[in-house]
């Protein structure tokens, strides 16, 4: 019932629009549990479901929201249409569970928008050239939006979601937590590929790649929201604009590789070819002979680095392999840090000053990442916000 | 749960069907209360959903069991693919909620039945030529199997249901009915339209018109079930052979028609054009200006048909429409009623030595349809039951 309570009040809001003679195209995800309740049902069958199989199951969650919200616009006398991803014209690359878009055929949703639909369309999901279902990934509602923003040329990409926007970093792990008015792409990029879990990277990859304004809402009130769009307009010189984490983190350690110029490239390239993603990686040099290379991964990933990596041992000619979990990763993120060399060491000295161990680090221009203990995560978060005086709205003009 | 088991079920029916060197195409339908829970969530939003939208939301219950049983299938080592309606080829007439099915492009199913796989089709749903799903409504699923099984040419199209074979009868409401051996097409149908429940008409229609060998048997058991075939194998001479009957029967009467040659065809034309099926049809000329007609309906069926009636009222001149619900239909079928002109007499004897009011009579070469007040369904099936000896085995070589 709470799930069609949501599906009115999206109804509302799409009427709302349409009476301010907008064309609305609405791409949406399934219905609150309805992809957990789906892979209970996969679990309960087998660990480790075919990816397509399990695409194939999962695609009928949006399948179902898009039916029922259409039946609500017409109840309420607006033409509307649902279409599933492959009727959106929605092309995937030939990639279960995590398939990127091709292409989108625009043609069907032009032809009903101009004759007055409201467009439905069920995010997360696309067809292969050879008539397959696949699905998006994580975020891939988000993505379907952006992507189908950018073929219609569409004037604003409003993302709808749980939260109200963009915090300086969880506002549930962090009470002081505070709600940006506005971020960059490549901030958001950072914060969302490091976890703050608003929105998918891939889906603001898109939108910084084809410009499309977005915005971060919330779908239960009419709250402005976070705007994401070009550096250029934003205010500069703020070293830290967020904290960003991530949980189920996994470290794998390769033992006793071979040190000569093709062991990282090779270790990789297997994990790339099985759409492996990896995040952060050392590599450490023992001696000339040996080097032992670490890298971290989600836990959902795991067990397919592990199979290929079993699978590749011989060619790899590593000795050992370790498995480190329960650890958390922790970053901060904003365009000025590049400005501010202190940074870092400020990130470091506080966490040692909590007693929090870095086990792992990953910079880039705008970010810095530590991989520490799940347990202390919470801890770091409030000594990290703390120290960066991020509950302060005073310095940045960007935030409200 | 119970759905997951009943999948690991089929499965090792289906592993042991390949172990016997069978090449398999298995055509499913939604789990459990899938279909219900659905159709409630659109009734939730509205008492009238429209019917494209409908399909959309309801093919998905079909989807997901497919894709579970194939990763069941693979769990188990055996290669499985699983096929939407539109995937397997299955085309359809552009209507919705009821569609018939066209053609069968079965290239796809070929490909992969030559490639060592069991194929899982999604029953129940197709495709139109314009690329909107469809559902093929009641009993889809056993009409989708049964037309696969005739592109396809299949050997044998066996079809597991709740029940264990054809009965007398409903043995849940007359205790002594008892399972048949076999049954004829025409008998089936008959049985089948009247609301025996273990097939689908247009299934057993389409298996008569391909010369497909049906059986309907027991998923939960070994049980041989019924074996449904041509006449010509079957004995003859059995007066009556079974009881069918169906609830949520409606009667509807138009008075005051002109009564003039083209009334009749004009009122079961525009309900032909809206797709509604009607059942019985009495026509009752009271003079020669005017005249009423009455028919049956399922009440599903009822508010599509007051729609399309009023909406004709100027066109088709009737004075008053009345509703008259909460009936039943009571049949007696079996194909040597037409050689035994006391069958209908004693019908009609038994009812009313029972009390029953008989309100309509339809009759066929091997069938006669009695309405009935819905109270008084049980104590007809048990009178008739007994009257016509269906609980003895002795006279007929073909009941087992």
């Amino acid at each position: 019932m709470g799930s069609v309570e949501r599906i009115k009040r999206v109804a509302d809001r799409l009427i709302r629009k349409v009476n301010e003679g907008e064309q609305v195209v609405v791409v949406v995800s399934a219905m609150g549990k309805t992809t957990d309740h789906l892979m209970s049902l996969a679990k309960e069958i087998t660990d480790r479901p075919s990816k397509r199989e399990l695409d194939m199951l999962l695609s009928t969650g949006e399948q179902q929201t898009i039916a029922l919200l259409a039946m609500e616009m017409e109840r309420r006398g607006q033409a509307a249409i649902s279409l599933t991803g492959w009727q959106a014209g929605i092309t995937t690359e030939n990639v279960y569970g995590n398939a990127r878009i091709e292409a989108i055929h625009t043609e069907p949703i032009l032809d009903y928008l101009n004759t007055g639909h409201v467009v439905i369309v069920a995010g997360f999901q696309g067809i292969t050239q050879d008539h397959e279902i696949t699905t998006l990934g994580r975020g891939g509602s988000d993505t379907s939006a952006v992507a189908l923003a950018a073929a219609l040329k569409a004037t604003l990409c409003e993302i709808y979601t749980d939260v109200d926007g963009v915090y300086t970093t969880d506002p549930r792990v962090v009470k002081t937590a505070r709600k940006l008015k506005e971020i960059s792409y490549d901030e958001m990029l950072e914060m969302a590929y490091l976890g703050a879990g608003v929105l998918h990277p891939r889906a603001v990859e898109n939108a910084k790649k084809f410009h499309v304004p977005l915005t971060v809402r919330s779908s239960f009130s009419d709250e402005p929201g976070t705007i994401i769009k070009g550096e250029a307009q934003l205010e500069k010189g703020l070293a830290v604009r967020g904290l960003a984490f991530e949980r189920d983190v996994v470290k794998v350690t390769l033992l006793g590789l071979p040190n000569d110029l093709t062991t990282l490239s090779s270790v990789f390239q297997v994990l790339a070819d099985s759409k492996v993603n990896v995040d952060i990686i050392i590599q450490n040099a023992l001696d000339d002979q040996e080097t032992s290379i670490s890298f971290t991964l989600s836990e959902e990933a795991l067990n397919d680095a592990l199979d290929v990596l079993n699978n590749h041992k011989a060619a790899l000619k590593f000795r050992e392999l370790n498995v480190e979990g329960n650890l958390a990763k922790v970053s901060i993120v904003g365009s000025g840090m590049v400005s501010n060399p202190g940074v870092a060491a400020t990130m470091f000295k506080t966490l040692n000053e909590e007693g929090i161990k870095v086990k792992m680090v990953s910079t880039s221009e705008i970010k810095v990442s530590t991989i520490i203990s799940i347990e202390q995560l919470t801890g770091a978060l409030q000594a990290l916000h703390s120290a960066f005086h991020l509950e302060e709205v005073k310095p940045l003009s960007t935030v409200e």
